[in-house]
């Protein structure tokens, strides 16, 4: 095999796959991007036989052929390299020899021949979006996972599609996030459970032009995501989702709208008052037309008031920090609101479509 | 006491002492920065014993008084308050009361009565530098210190003045960093060990520009610097420091030039072939105008070629390739001249007048 390729091309063909090469496997070749230039183009690929990704990487062939090389000191190498054209060939005992300017590197390669392939997955009815949509979906979800949760549900998030609606939940035990969007076309009804570890993946190498597109494609146990030259197959989490639908209620006692930032620059200063190892919550006191923020602890007190518009019940609850401040870091609009239903049940914070939903459970305030 | 200050100012003054206040102390009064406000200066002074720094804060006195603050609390506060005016009062009790718009923070403080204060050091005769100067003096040497090390004198740093020369020089056992500079003026002869830790504190916040300067007073025990509105006083290490000049020889047997870039980048791509838990060495070796930079291991092999001007004997030399750039990061010219004298004996990288001199010993390539 005989390649060549731009430093640039070659780090993007690299840094699209490497994340799905495994860091603990009983198995050596999936430690390796495999590179195939046995046909007339040259693909890169990466398998940690749950989460797959391919990418057409753009360089020459002069000889075809196929070798699988240590994804590590290969992007090690890549990085390293001066910006000059590099070129790849590998011998008969898989040695590849690496070259750019005066640098030469030898490494051992492997044939590559038990590396496994992607599933192959029928491209018939592609669900379409836009990469930045897709990305900002699984960005606004992702927190509520679970990653380290026994409950493998927890560590992924649902992909629902009814009536040609896409609805992504996820939910740790102690909050929800939910968003939903209408899709174009008719799409099948799905409904499918997605690793987290995937979501990040994607949404990491997905662009943020709304003028790309990424089409999905579901399979009984698998979920593609096809786009640009890059293709990213995902084994699913089986088993039935949490009933999401029965824990959201639109009723609410107390309705309050106030600005993001001023409510997340008040969370924040408010943990400065809680040890990390303490996991003490804050207190929001909801008057006429302010909503106070306040956290009293060992460390001392903290208390900001901010003009909010309040419709309903006078209310005082206690919440995590963290839970506010990620679902405000996602929350699109400045001006959020929030819906209450007295201090031990949970609220939710949502737009008037409910195109996103954050539930939160509060926190007995222990007084 | 009744103070303001800008958001900006506050956090300089923080920002400026808090490296001073130790991590583990069984004094929590040292935990805090001591605000003294009893004359008409605002001045926040952090002391680990070992170190201390003050420095006067732009500010308004209201009413004086003094109060010693527990430093990360108050710190943490002060980056997440609005950009707002902030005002700091205390009470009988010693509590902290402090305002920036809506906010209100009540935070536990401490007469500061039992705070140790700096030690008090006559400015009678400065040895005086341009801070960029200082700055760059301790930045090109305290690399090779060796701050765990249960030798002291590795800990520190050697400040000797001589004949109106400052020399300054740092060593961990592999190799030796050394910077030598004329003074202004007739100063007296000094040899003192500076602890690395201030140095590295006092470079932290030394100014960038040559038109400031920073005046450096020698005591018996103590020695402080003075710049623009802060003082920083350190310990000195006792003891006598090793010998440096009978580490050093000007003779050599091969003389090599090298672009520090070519070099650099050679280096750092050799290490990509090293794993970090085995410290192996990269090669040199150096031919009629070349040098070869290599490195041999079971990851694989690499080798560059760099264009030199050598004088004198071919050599092949191995090296921790750590040490090398170490060195040629702090290197200020675009080429760099090394000195070797056979592959058993150190490596001088200096400049013609030896205004600055970096030795490291070989190690065995065990070939």
């Amino acid at each position: 095999m005989k390649l060549s390729f731009s430093k640039q091309n070659l780090l993007k063909g690299i840094n699209t796959v490497a994340r799905a090469v495994p860091t603990h496997t009983t198995m050596p070749v999936l430690e390796c991007i495999f590179i195939d230039a046995s046909t007339n183009q040259i693909t890169f690929t990466a398998n940690d036989t749950e989460l797959g990704i391919s990418t057409v990487t753009n360089g020459t062939i002069v000889e075809k052929g196929t070798v699988a090389i240590n994804a590590r000191i290969f992007s090690d190498i890549a990085k390293k390299l001066p910006d000059d054209l590099i070129r790849m060939e590998t011998d008969e005992r898989n040695t590849v020899t690496i070259t750019c300017g005066s640098v030469v590197f030898n490494i051992p390669g492997q044939s590559g021949e038990e590396f496994p392939y992607l599933p192959a997955i029928a491209k018939d009815k592609a669900v379409t979006l836009s990469q930045f949509l897709l990305k900002s979906l699984i960005e606004q979800t992702i927190f509520c996972t679970a990653p380290n949760d026994n409950n493998k549900m927890m560590q992924g998030e649902l992909f629902e599609i009814r009536n040609g609606v896409l609805r992504i939940a996820a939910l740790d035990g102690h909050r929800i996030a939910l968003r939903t969007v209408a899709l174009d076309g008719t799409p099948d009804d799905e409904k499918v459970i997605v690793p987290g570890k995937t979501l990040q993946e994607v949404a990491r190498i997905l662009g943020n032009d709304t003028d790309s597109k990424v089409d999905l494609f579901f399979t009984k146990n698998h979920l593609m995501f096809s786009f640009d030259s890059t293709l990213v197959v995902t084994q699913l989490i089986e088993g039935e989702y949490f009933r999401i639908q029965q824990m959201i209620n639109c009723d609410y006692e107390t309705k309050v709208t106030v600005s993001k930032n001023d409510f997340a620059g008040a969370i924040d200063r408010s943990t400065t008052m809680i040890r990390e190892t303490e996991r003490k919550p804050i207190a929001l006191k909801i008057g006429e037309d302010v909503m106070e923020v306040s956290a009293n602890t060992e460390l001392g007190r903290m208390n900001d008031r901010i003009p909010a518009t309040v419709e309903g019940e006078e209310l005082m609850i206690g919440f995590n920090p963290k839970f506010l401040l990620d679902a405000l870091k996602v929350v699109p609009d400045e001006m959020v609101t929030m819906y209450f239903s007295g201090s031990k049940r949970p609220l939710f914070i949502r737009d008037e479509e409910s195109s996103y939903l954050y539930l939160i459970l509060p926190v007995n305030m222990g007084v």
